[in-house]
Parts: C-alpha cells; sequence; structure tokens
C-alpha cells in the first residue's frame, strides 16, 4: 500500500506538504511542488486510506451531494467532477439529492444520510438561511458548504468552499470598461443568495465611477424553478432592454444560462450581438463555448472547488477534531466573442 | 397509513388496476382510469409499502443510477426524473455512478452498489455488449435498461425501458416530407449502439422511396466522451455539409445536442436555419425551446419512462419471482420553427 510518505519521498517535499495538497491547503503553495505532488499522487496511484478503510468495512463508503436541481447544467458539471474525484481518487461513491430550494427537502435528505451511516455531505443551497442544517452538524455531520462564503453572525460549522463572485463580476466589468464600454449593466433573478449578492457588490464597486450609467436589472421568471428558468428569464430581460431608448451597451449576465437566453433573445429581436451589444457571462459552462457567438465568461474553477470539497470531507472524517476552514477560489476570464469594441460615448 | 384498497376505492377502480398504474402497466388502460388513479394517489399521498420497508430496517432504501456521464444534458434531467419518482413516490434515494462507456467502471459500480446492499439498478449503458452485468444479475441485481431493448441472442434477465428509436425516426422523416422535403439525411456519431441502430433503420426505411436521395452522414467527434462531444459534432457536420454543391434540404440529427451544435455551425457559415435548410432533432431537451429558432424535435418521453423504471424496480424487489418485461414508449412530434416548407425540386 502506497502511503504518504511514499508520495512525499518521490515528489521531494515534505510529508506536511503532502497532507497540504491532499486537504486542498494549496493557496500559499508553490506552483512547482504542487504540481510535483500531483505528480507522485498520480504515478504511485496513492489512495489515501482506501485500503485500510475498504478492509475494515467491505464497503466503499458513500458522501451525500445535495443540490437545488442535478439537471441544472452547472449542477450537472459540478455533480461530475465531485463524483469522478471522489471515485477515483477517495473511493467513496456519491449520493444525490435534488432539493429545489426547499428546506424541507434538504432536512429530509439530510436525514436519509444519516439513517445510512452517511457523515461527509457537499451543501449546494442558494438559501439564505441555513439554521435548519445546525442540528445535523451538532450531531456529527462533516459538511462543506458550495459557492457561498460565510456571512458574519451565521457561521456554521462546515467549511466553505466558493468562488470570489464579487471579484468574478469586477473581472467582467473591469473587460468591458477595457472594450471601451462606458453604460453597464448587471443582469440577475430577483431573490437574494449570496453569491448573487455578491456579485452585485462587485458590479457596484467597479462601475461606481460611471454613475447613472451602471444598472442592476432584476427580473421573475414567470416559470417556476426549473431547467429553463434562467434562459427564459434572461429572454424576457433581453425584450426590456431591447425596448429601451438608452440602452446599456455592455451587460454582465448572473450566469452563463442567463447570458445564453439574453443573446437569443436580442437575436430573435434583430439587436445583434457583439455588434450592437456586448454581453459577458459568469461560470463558463460548456455551451458558453458552443454558442454564437462564444460567450466570453468568467471561469468558475470547478475542478479545482471540487477536489477541495472532497479531500475536506475525507479529511474532517478521518481527523474529527480538524476545525473547518474556509476557502475561496479565484475566478479567470475566458474571452470568446461576446464582446465588441467600443469608441467611448 | 393508506393501503392500495384506500386508493381504489377513492379512484373508483379495481386494486388490479391501482397495481398496474404503479408498476407501470398503463399501455392497455383507458386515459380516464389511470387520471382517476393518479389523481387518488396524490390525494390521499400512497407511498407503497413506505412505511413497512421503513419500520423494519430505520433506513430509506436506496437504488442506483448508471449513467455514461451526469453532466450531459439528456442524463441529467434522466437522473432528476429518477430521483423525483423513487424519493416522492417510493421514498428511495439515489446513488449515481458515472461511467463513461467503460464497462470496467460499470461494473465497479455495481460492485459497490452490491456491497451495500443495493440491489436495485438503473443501467444507461450505450454500450453493445452488455455480457458483464450477467453474473450479477444472476446473484440477484435486479436491473432496468434503459433505452435500448433486448437485442435476440443477447437478452438479459433484465426489464427494458425504451423509445421507439426508428419509430422517432420515421416521425421526423415524415415531417419534413409532409412539408415538401426531398432530399434527406440522418447525421449520426460513429460507434455502434443500439438506439442509434433502430434510428438508422427508421431513417432508411422511411426515406426507402426517395432512392439516392437519402443519406446517412457520419462524424467523430475530435473531443473525448465529455460534455461537448455532441455540439462539436453537429458543428463539424454543418461544415462538411455546407461546404457540398448537392445537399440535403432537410436533416434529421441523432439527438438535439448535435443539432444545436449543426444549427450553431450553419449559422457560423452563413447558412439559415430553416430557410437554407430544415433541421429535426431527437430528445426535446429543455434547450431545444430555447434555442433560435426553436429545434423542432421528436420528444423523448422522460418521465413517463422514469416512472417505469422506478416503479419496476422496486415491483421486482419486492416480487422476486416477477417475470422481467419489456416496455417500449411512444415518441411524439414537438413542432417549433426549425423546419420550412419547401416546393418539391
Amino acid at each position: 500500500m502506497i502511503r504518504l510518505q511514499d508520495v512525499a519521498r518521490r515528489a521531494g517535499v515534505s510529508v506536511s506538504t503532502v497532507s497540504s495538497v491532499i486537504n486542498g491547503r494549496t493557496e500559499r503553495m508553490g506552483a512547482e511542488n504542487l504540481r510535483r505532488v500531483q505528480e507522485a499522487i498520480a504515478v504511485l496511484g496513492y489512495q489515501p486510506n482506501r485500503a485500510a478503510r475498504f478492509l475494515k468495512t467491505g464497503q466503499t463508503p458513500l458522501l451525500g451531494l445535495l443540490v437545488p436541481s442535478i439537471s441544472n447544467p452547472i449542477y450537472g458539471s459540478l455533480a461530475r467532477e465531485v463524483e469522478i474525484i471522489a471515485q477515483e481518487e477517495y473511493a467513496y461513491r456519491v449520493l444525490v439529492g435534488n432539493t429545489y430550494r426547499d428546506p424541507q427537502k434538504e432536512m429530509s435528505f439530510i436525514d436519509d444520510l444519516i439513517s445510512h451511516g452517511i457523515r461527509g455531505v457537499i451543501i449546494v443551497s442558494p438559501l439564505l438561511e441555513q439554521g435548519h442544517f445546525k442540528e445535523a452538524i451538532r450531531r456529527g455531520l462533516v459538511a462543506v458548504s458550495y459557492d457561498r462564503r460565510s456571512l458574519p453572525g451565521t457561521r456554521l460549522e462546515v467549511d466553505y468552499v466558493s468562488m470570489d463572485n464579487a471579484e468574478a463580476a469586477r473581472i467582467a466589468v473591469n473587460h468591458l470598461i477595457e472594450r471601451g464600454h462606458r453604460h453597464l449593466a448587471f443582469i440577475t433573478a430577483a431573490g437574494k443568495t449570496v453569491s448573487r449578492m455578491d456579485k452585485i457588490d462587485g458590479f457596484r464597486a467597479a462601475t461606481a465611477h460611471l454613475g447613472k450609467k451602471s444598472e442592476i436589472i432584476e427580473g421573475n421568471s414567470s416559470l417556476g424553478y426549473g431547467d429553463g428558468e434562467m434562459a427564459e428569464l434572461g429572454r424576457t430581460l433581453a425584450k426590456r432592454i431591447a425596448a429601451r431608448q438608452n440602452r446599456p451597451t455592455g451587460i454582465v449576465a448572473m450566469n452563463d444560462m442567463m447570458a445564453i437566453g439574453l443573446i437569443l433573445g436580442f437575436q430573435k429581436l434583430g439587436l445583434r450581438v457583439p455588434d450592437d451589444i456586448s454581453v459577458v457571462g459568469i461560470d463558463d459552462m460548456f455551451l458558453s463555448a458552443v454558442a454564437t457567438p462564444g460567450i466570453t465568461s468568467v471561469r468558475l474553477p470547478l475542478k479545482e472547488m471540487a477536489r477541495t470539497m472532497v479531500s475536506r470531507i475525507v479529511f474532517r472524517l478521518e481527523n474529527p477534531q480538524a476545525k473547518t476552514e474556509e476557502f475561496s477560489f479565484v475566478p479567470r476570464l475566458i474571452v470568446r466573442d461576446s464582446v465588441a469594441d467600443r469608441a467611448s460615448d
């Protein structure tokens, strides 16, 4: 059986460096060390504690993944990354629960996990109120919260793994400003979530100097919660924006599905993207690359976030005294064809 | 606790009719009876055997769902429907395994299910060869195979639940012929699967009278197996078709993701859909409704298929002597804007 020490020796680093990589604490690590450790893990086929665990119980362990809806492509992609890493690197299987933003369904899923002896769960819940998880955590649930940083006063004893959403909005704004845009809008769905509020804050801060030429445009989907909701909302907002005389020239969409709906809506009304109006999305879904035009977007580092979440759960299950931590991932711009240069007005 | 008899009394039908609905045997049932049973189940909150099972073990039971990739939107949607029905109607939870068309990964997932005492699994495997499931089935695995009918000589002891794929292709062809198209092509990925072969057979039969003006156009994605594969293949085939002098006027795509890629590819090359060339998809994904133009497609009855699969697994787990059955679902055309009338050449 391959041990931590073997990986450290092969990579030429300390055991604690290997442990940091396995547990996702790579922020302050040199790129070269990270690469060597990852290579050693891959070459040696190191699987932390797999054999020990399997011999004890005869079962592969399970972890839970609670998502609003697995058929939403962004959560489908997240589930895929989580399952790959859980399975291939830690020999865990993943139990998925769809909860449709319903706290009752969230609790019922957690109860079922516990009844199966599953104590590790990744929680993807856009609900602002999270108090209903407290009791389960007190009883020993080891949870990671995805895509929401901790909020003062409501912090749970969970690891928080999120992208810097304010920074994502700033990156999108700065790209539009660099290309000459001076009248910008952020489009969003009504209903507060931590990540939406952070994106709006980031947008506001980065466009404060534009005064009235910085707007938040908010809409309500006529569909209930479901697969088509975001795209439909984008189309609705396209109509509203197209009907105006004084339109923004550059738009940041809350997520790529909304950007896709927005662009399709503009095209239907005869507005050309990017010639007449520029659009930047956030997430970088695979559809953004195949859309026409290809959608410039701010990439959510999904794979890295999935790796951190799975490794943290496994680490804390094995080290019950370990403190929870908060991880913030840096997004980056992926330039495609949905933004045009604009001479300053 | 609500019993089968209570549902039958409220619906005004026999107990065996209720049992048929619960076990997905609704083909020869009148629509009114079906509606009344479904309503009675909903009103009374009937959950078959839930309480009995839960009292015995203290655990909600699990079933496995083996898919090539959960991030492929069509499998994401299937997983959502399966999870909803399993959870809300049978109080089962769903364990998902991504297998990337790899028989080793398929077997490893089945082994893990068995190690957890899970005996029910929905298998979504496009692989032609399925012999590797035989041993697990002999040992008591209760499986439903999705989207592939049984093939003579290779039938497994599983329930087969599929759409009539030959009929789906015929429906698409007939729509194009009714709109005046006389030069048709079916676009497909290289690599045989049961459903692809059935679609090709259906296309060939329905276009036999067109002689040389009926073509199968096959391509290989340059991407490996993954989220973007089908859309990318559609774009590649668009280039090949656009470059030809004598183009088909109507195209049936193997699935909607390929249709989306094809349409985006044509648009990029200046060919208008449907004005210059008409396209019909198969699946009816949610993206087909939001695309521009909206994509005319042949709908896979996903919800009904999911209900049948879950109910059959639960039924056979409770009735180990029950015979396996084969279910074929009838697809139907959803008309949107990707087909134009064409004066016969």
